[in-house]
């Protein structure tokens, strides 16, 4: 479906020797140096750079939160995108620390923003179904989520963008995302949910209740991706998917948040495994089920925080490492240059 | 000996309410919520700011490493230190990507350094002597090197500087810092020695065994920080621990880096306890001793890289992450800002 370019390793030893006779011992920079590597394989091995980097944050409802497997009520949704727009939310400010623009994507919260709210209309649906009692949504509004990620990805590639990161907001959302990684991983439904931003003993129980009820009701359709997605995805996790596989297929970087950007990341290599290239994986967060689910990947993720926000913070945290590995493979001096002999 | 003024707890839930009232679930932020409580604490619960962050780089010779310890001889030490001057050097990427000004300090590497090099003359010495045949150096040296220590932050601290990250760069000095760990931490001495920046398995063997008779060596004279310091010690050590103490004294945040940074950090907390509560632990580096060091002073680091490269470089790796702690706190909104009910 997408077509994307596995990394070759034609130019390993080049990148890893420059890596190597940089001034430091050998491997001193430790994961900043597997990461120079994968970067100069994505975006050049002479003199890469990260241009024009973009946080896209994905944002819909879920009809599962109905049902209460959350702090807070699908209204949230709604009112942490206008406080996205106001500037006042955490992926706000990190993102301005580190440089990273930011969009958000309405890909079907409940109620539409209003044109000059500055919310990108890339709308599904008016949230999805209850994954529990139907499906989320149609095989057509998964594809249709496809074409709309595709198109924002191949605008941003034309403005000259090589790295996008990807951040979600949508009360309900890691129910969602844990049923998709029980289906994709063959890990217990009840490993794979956990308590998200905070849900107590009884709501965890019911989430995990409703998660397997959900796996059960639809296990008969849930041997392709894009009816995983249709039957127990969400609006923005489908955007993400496409939007990770449009972004490799036009060899830009793909920085993936947390629990349900990693997700997405999971429904994209079911797809095309190709484009598990051009991840970069930013952080453990707190959810239970996202080490498994990094592990399954063969994913190390750059940070280990603690972290539970989502929004893309993770991914926004991590960046300055991500540009350090930049920074280090195209500055420091060799030992040649420096006249050290080691 | 120095007056360090414990951090209260009068602020605390004042800090923690306005920590608890941004719009994120609560704790969601993970560890950076600890660090701003932290910052807050020292700087100000009111709009805390870091300013006129500086990297101190201390740079010393150790008489140890000519009993082959290491993978680079002596000579290296000072080539490292033209590497800095030059901007060559890793250290030199990561401060000039993350706003840190850098200053390098020559605390007794064997040669010194023309007058018009840039570094800054400090000297103790011109290398301590071998610590596992004779005291590293005299009492004298030790004091001397506390008072050149504070005079600088002195100056920094006069310059608005209200943020102080330690790095180092000493050949052998691994030797020394493993040995102070060993001594003041009781643990034994194999634990402590690691491979540094990548020694083989004979050497790995030899430095163990040097590192236990220099503490054999010195034993009845070990038990006061001070005569730890001269006996087994490095210039760069006392002179970062020197900087540690005088920086708490005067309110100001520190840095540690790696595991050389932490063995002054571990010296500087024997001679005044206090001097904890204004340290932040910016990385797990891959050397062995580090984890049980950071364990003992209670530490969690923000970033496990496997990072082995000392110089600072973790400390301005996890600099974005500070800045980021600090942000949060300063510019995020609360649900009452937003006008979320949660």
């Amino acid at each position: 479906m997408f077509n994307i370019k596995p990394l070759g390793s034609e130019f390993d030893e080049a990148i890893q020797q420059k890596i190597d006779t940089k001034t430091k011992p050998l491997g001193a920079l430790g994961d900043l140096e597997g990461l120079a590597l994968q970067i100069a394989k994505v975006l050049g091995k002479d003199n890469p750079q990260i241009n024009n980097p973009k946080m896209m944050v994905f944002a819909a409802d879920h009809g599962i939160a109905d049902s209460g497997v959350s702090i807070a009520p699908s209204e949230v949704t709604a009112q942490m995108v206008r406080n996205f727009m106001a500037g006042g939310a955490a992926i706000n400010v990190f993102t301005r620390q580190v440089g990273l623009e930011l969009e958000v994507i309405d890909c079907g919260v409940l109620q539409p923003f209003e044109s000059e709210s500055g919310v990108i209309d890339q709308r599904l649906g008016a949230g999805t179904g209850p994954i529990h009692k139907r499906a989320a949504m149609t095989l057509g509004a998964v594809k249709q989520g496809f074409e709309m990620a595709a198109a924002r990805i191949q605008q941003h590639h034309q403005n000259g963008c090589n790295l996008i990161a990807l951040g979600e907001m949508g009360i309900g959302n890691t129910s969602s995302a844990a049923a998709i990684m029980s289906v994709l991983t063959g890990i217990p439904a009840t490993d794979c949910v956990g308590r998200g931003t905070g849900i107590d003993a009884a709501t965890f129980k019911r989430k995990q209740m409703l998660v397997e009820q959900a796996i059960l009701l639809h296990h008969s359709e849930l041997d392709d991706p894009m009816q995983i997605l249709a039957c127990i995805g969400g609006f923005e996790i489908v955007q993400m998917t496409g939007a990770i596989l449009a972004a490799a297929e036009r060899g830009m970087l793909v920085v993936i948040d947390g629990f349900i950007a990693s997700a997405a990341a999971l429904v994209a290599i079911s797809i095309n495994v190709d484009c598990r290239d051009y991840m970069i994986f930013s952080h453990l967060s707190d959810e239970k089920g996202h080490y498994l689910m990094l592990e399954f990947m063969q994913a190390k993720p750059l940070l280990n925080l603690g972290l539970k926000l989502g929004e893309g913070t993770g991914a926004a945290l991590a960046f300055p490492l991500i540009q350090a590995a930049v920074n280090f493979y195209n500055e420091m001096a060799s030992f040649e240059d420096a006249g050290i002999e080691i």
